[in-house]
């Protein structure tokens, strides 16, 4: 285990009804006028919305509205974002919707009392020293960013996906999680959100930090329980109880807990968003086609944790790490393809024919010559692992 | 899962040298005079006193001291630390210790701002609506009391051991865990910490909350790394990733995390919390004695979780509950007895002749006539189960 330091002031209101919560814990992080931003028209026909702005009345609350946002959200609606809190005086967010929507009133949060351009906090000029706090209602489980500091843009000039990562500034203050919520979300989207989660588990769990069993442990009981609660939700989208484990799992894979002392490697998700800021996938179906690549790689040049996770995730018995590694992927990608109903190819992502020279060019560009926690890896390295995507290349 | 409303903002401060931010952390609870509340002379002879001093003195923060803190800690101090913190204008209390170090200095936070008696809240009289923030300097893991709202002290009037439980008010600010101040607990002092953190979970596992999946994987994950760990630290005390890998676990044992959308059953913690009212032994040799026998008495009237608890966390494979629940009971005591080397039974743990009539008629005038969340239990069930922590009773 290494040193670190935890700080999550988050406060997580789950369950049935939590939405009526939401003008009292605005109210309680200090707020007078927010701004409500949400994406699809699915939180108005759902009655969500007015649900919210109900609770928002009902203790004196004022507010404006950003509607629009979509997924892996661009930097237009954060100008706008902007430019209307700055006008209007909105002095918080309230994000109702999944993790485009967070990611976008995390930027408009830092971007507001900013007097520069917000990119400048994505691209490391600048650090986040002041936000308007932030609230959220969560429609969409998967990228955990109602539990975390972080957002994640595409910037319309040059479509490239950028990452803001801070300790705890841009940490809501609050989420609202009502599983009933997700009732709507088709097996598809679940099955998105679960890759998502299952590799923000994967990314933390892929540490060469040595002794870190507490967090090894729950790394791998996150997985293990969402392997039993994803296909119940998928087969039955109404069934609360799935979609609570998998809702919860969600916010625990990304709040900071299991990577806690221990280096963490984010590596696939770099790689895959190279593919979705070229191709406009979600960002959970380019993951089920990146992380078993990635996995498989490992497999033959560092098979030691990917035996393990084989061992205690999927009851792998093989005792030669290689041979156990590589069991595991094939059980990873089996569950991905065969249960989550996931591409686990470019060709399944809908991708016939990608562009893996500017993926690898644009990877390293954004993200040094070598990258990796778990294992260096160079350009060839990760050309090797975009190749490992196509169809015919499988392991 | 059932609704449930998650706030932890303790800032957690972990790893060699966190003592040395001290200070900064005090100064950012927002307090300018603390009262440091510690116990033995260990924080003295070893120099962690000093270097929080030192601390709290770089950046400008005064103090006054309460030593003398004991195990299973009476009113005594926290009549004279409220006495102090008043006469003195202390601000915030900082605990330097362990459990019954940190519920001292939480009991004084509540009662001093409080114009009526502070045993008023541990008797459910009041409410605590206001308190001193406290900061903690962690050196004996355990209790969890670090992350936890709650305190325990026994009322010298009667020798009741009460507990006081609250949302986040009395939660810590800051808890700076360094491992390194753990190296002088000898074995048996880890194993009664460790005893501590493996019930505090399995307090929590037991449940008759259905669909659970999410956090009895990350308790039974906590227990594995727990047994995995506990004995690297007992046979190497300096063995610092295995003090880091138990001190974590005991803070995320007890921090609210695992216990999240489920009811809880702490009758093992009550029934202890007689038997060291009476007979003053450490609390986590007390339980090493009552949990066994408590799983012992399920394990033949509700044998469900405790076979799950074998299957999972102790390789147990038989498939029928009753004959795995057994095996769990025989799989916990003997690593308890012969890993932990902790007592098991009554005579083991120095009580010769138990008053177990006391016990029963004390935890039910405290408890109530049932008492129990997994299984009721009347005065009936629960003298079987004293009866069943007799050397010649064990099952």
């Amino acid at each position: 285990m290494e040193n670190f330091t935890l700080y999550n002031p988050t406060l997580y209101e789950f369950g049935r009804g939590a939405e009526e919560k939401t003008g009292m814990l605005t109210f309680l992080m200090g707020v007078k006028k927010v701004l409500i931003v949400y994406g699809s028209k699915y939180v108005k026909t759902n009655g969500l919305l007015e649900r919210v702005k109900m609770s928002l009345d009902s203790i004196g609350i004022e507010y404006a509205e950003l509607p629009g946002v979509k997924p892996n959200p661009n930097d237009d609606l954060v100008y706008e974002g902007i430019r209307i809190c700055r006008e209007r005086h909105c002095d918080g967010l309230l994000a109702v919707g999944g993790g485009s929507v967070i990611d976008t009133a995390k930027a408009i949060a830092a971007g507001t009392p900013y007097q520069g351009d917000f990119w400048d906090f994505f691209c490391g000029k600048a650090t986040v020293k002041e936000a308007l706090p932030v609230g959220v209602v969560l429609t969409i489980p998967g990228a955990g960013s109602e539990g975390s500091g972080n957002s994640v843009i595409t910037r319309t000039d040059g479509m490239r996906k950028l990452s803001l990562r801070t300790d705890s500034i841009l940490k809501p203050r609050f989420a609202v999680m009502n599983p009933e919520f997700t009732f709507t979300l088709t097996a598809y989207q679940t099955a998105v959100g679960v890759v998502d989660m299952m590799s923000h588990i994967m990314e933390r769990y892929f540490s060469t930090t040595p002794r870190v069993e507490v967090t090894d442990r729950l790394a791998e009981g996150l997985l293990m329980a969402l392997i039993a609660e994803a296909p119940k939700a998928m087969a039955d989208p109404t069934d609360y109880q799935a979609r609570a484990n998998v809702e919860w799992a969600g916010t625990l894979a990304h709040n900071g807990i299991i990577g806690t002392g221990r280096r963490e490697d984010w590596t696939s998700h770099a790689m895959e968003h190279e593919i979705s800021a070229l191709y406009d996938v979600p960002h959970g179906a380019g993951l089920a086609v990146v992380f078993p690549a990635w996995l498989a790689f490992m497999a033959h040049h560092k098979p030691s944790k990917v035996a393990q996770l084989g061992r205690r995730v999927f009851g792998v018995e093989a005792s030669d790490d290689r041979t156990a590694a590589i069991e595991a992927v094939a059980s990873i990608r089996a569950f991905f393809s065969a249960v989550l109903r996931m591409p686990v190819n470019f060709k399944q992502l809908g991708i016939a024919d990608p562009d893996i020279d500017t993926m690898v060019r644009k990877l390293h560009e954004n993200k040094g010559e070598k990258i990796g926690g778990y294992y260096k890896l160079t350009a060839e390295d990760t050309r090797q692992i975009y190749e490992l995507m196509l169809e015919n290349k499988q392991v």
